[in-house]
């Protein structure tokens, strides 16, 4: 069995919140949008139907518990959720908070040029999530 | 209870092909991509945390039997998935078959301007994919 390893990629581009029931929760690093990205921790799966049925289920729990959170604290017209994986080819689910008056809606959030937090906002906007697991 | 009515967005961009478990199953009309997409007939539902557990199961194994579908009968190097719903809100999958050869690749495939099929080609692909189902 092969231990987990976090792509390089979203090492760089997302910060670490808290490992959940099998994935990692982590913020993307953009304050335009706030985009929150589960990692299943797990080897060599690049697809969601690569998962089996048990894993799916806690996957899907997942986004059902991150869902709940981002729609009890934060202003969320509406939930924006993705598996693409074209770039960073490491199953992840993309999780992000969409307003009406965000600077992209009602567009899709992908390949956007986006700006990284400021570190103490990212610092704080993460304990912040955390306490609301 | 209200009867599950179509958006007429749905019914305009996109080709019925089969009611599977509780969900339409369209051929989305844009002849770049092979894309489908999966309609829960359920009323006022725009969030896919709106659905109850055995709701959520269901679409999940809905989604499993696409997947399958697409790697199985396509060629699929990567399957992008997403509910996004900013322009239409009544819930709904996408599921899009994405190649590295094709014209989009490796980007996101929302957004961008596309052609549809000509009537043809897109009553084929229909009976095709029903064929598989």
């Amino acid at each position: 069995m092969t231990t987990f390893k976090l792509d390089p990629r979203h090492e760089q581009d997302s910060i670490f919140i808290a490992d959940i029931q099998i994935s990692q929760l982590r913020l993307f690093n953009r304050q335009e949008l706030l985009w929150l990205i589960l990692i299943p921790k797990l080897t060599d799966i690049t697809e969601f139907y690569q998962l089996n049925l048990q894993q799916q289920h806690q996957v899907l729990s997942e986004i059902n518990q991150v869902s709940h959170l981002l729609k009890r604290h934060f202003r969320c017209d509406k939930l924006n959720i993705a598996m693409l994986g074209n770039l960073v080819s490491q199953l992840h689910i993309h999780m992000i908070v969409r307003t009406h008056d965000d600077s992209f809606w009602p567009g899709p959030p992908f390949g956007l040029v986006m700006q990284a937090y400021p570190p103490q906002a990212a610092e704080n906007l993460v304990k912040q999530i955390r306490s609301y697991l």
